[in-house]
């Protein structure tokens, strides 16, 4: 589907069917996040798949029993770096350069510079911004699904420490931000399927200064 | 171009060649903003378009001098709201019921449920969400520019507070995030377009619990 066509059609889906979305689809929807840009490149955040039933069970209780949560096929989970640290810097900028078939140490000033400014600042600051990082990602997540015709929920409202808690995130340095349940609408049991589509008045929204 | 070819054919252009975008697909790509999913849908952002030279001069000298803010033909500013307010969410909520055909109390529990949970965070912990939010929207101009082969240059690196005066966004209740300016690539002027795009290793960014 077209992509202005398709952001017309999404809603976030209140009440999926239990319809498995095929791989090539979810591989597709991953590939648009992993390909989403980032500051620096730095991809500051990790996307974690889950199909596991009785995982997805625990998470419904973490995220106000919400069901798209167990009748989704797959739930993606966005995770962000809890601060930035200049080894996982070094590691970006490591895999750049080797990826460009540069010396190691091509891109030392430009990366020295990035080590000084994030490490000045507060892990919580820092976390901050990691988490916008995933937002790109997550957006693009949302684009690449309705283009695709699957049904997504964006979900902000869960108990993130519980949530890191049931997938060990702390230990990767991760912090959960946003949770996208992949599935199938279920027209006839969703409450908000049929109701308009309202965005602000389009001048409230955008404004010219030509 | 298809979502994914786009994404891959797109890059964070360092040098625009001038070449005006046309009006339909500044248009689609702001649509694509405009459409895209926030938080109980309350868009807590704005998007700012500029076509000014004098403007984008003197926004280029608070943007680290960035060569495409005056090589672009528009210029999005990305800013979200400030703070979340009662009138803020009362306003989305009348335009909605408006829309809807439903009468005006017709999601009054809901909605008092929000004004209750905003209102009691911090300033700066609404900014920094409604911030998110405009990242999702940021993330789909991005998406919908490259399928129009229109190049785009995600910025964060900007004097905020100095943007901020320039467009007097402080007496909107708004404070800038982001900017992408829109243009076309001058690919003979351009170190960045030829060099390999790199992301993490798949797995180091993807990981599936089954």
């Amino acid at each position: 589907m077209e992509l202005i066509t398709a952001l017309k059609w999404r809603y976030a889906t209140k009440k999926m069917n239990g319809q498995p979305v095929p791989q090539d689809k979810v591989d597709a929807i991953l590939e648009a996040t992993y390909l989403a840009p980032t500051s620096s490149g730095l991809q500051p955040y990790e996307v974690i798949v889950i199909t596991n039933d009785a995982l997805k069970e625990n998470i419904r209780e973490v995220a106000n029993n919400q069901s798209q949560i167990t009748d989704s096929s797959h739930l993606l989970v966005f995770a962000a770096w809890d601060n930035y640290t200049a080894e996982r810097i070094n590691d970006v900028f490591l895999h750049t350069t080797t990826e460009r078939g540069l010396p190691s140490n091509a891109m030392d000033d430009y990366k020295n510079r990035l080590i000084a400014a994030y490490t000045s600042r507060s892990a919580q600051e820092n976390f901050e911004h990691a988490a916008r990082q995933a937002y790109i990602g997550f957006g693009m997540a949302i684009a690449a699904a309705a283009v695709l015709e699957v049904d997504a929920t964006p979900m902000e409202g869960f108990n993130n420490s519980a949530l890191d808690k049931l997938l060990d995130l702390e230990a990767k340095g991760l912090k959960s931000v946003t949770l996208l349940p992949l599935g199938y609408r279920d027209a006839s049991n969703d409450w908000l399927v049929n109701l308009k589509k309202v965005r602000k008045p389009k001048e409230a929204f955008i404004s010219v200064i030509s």
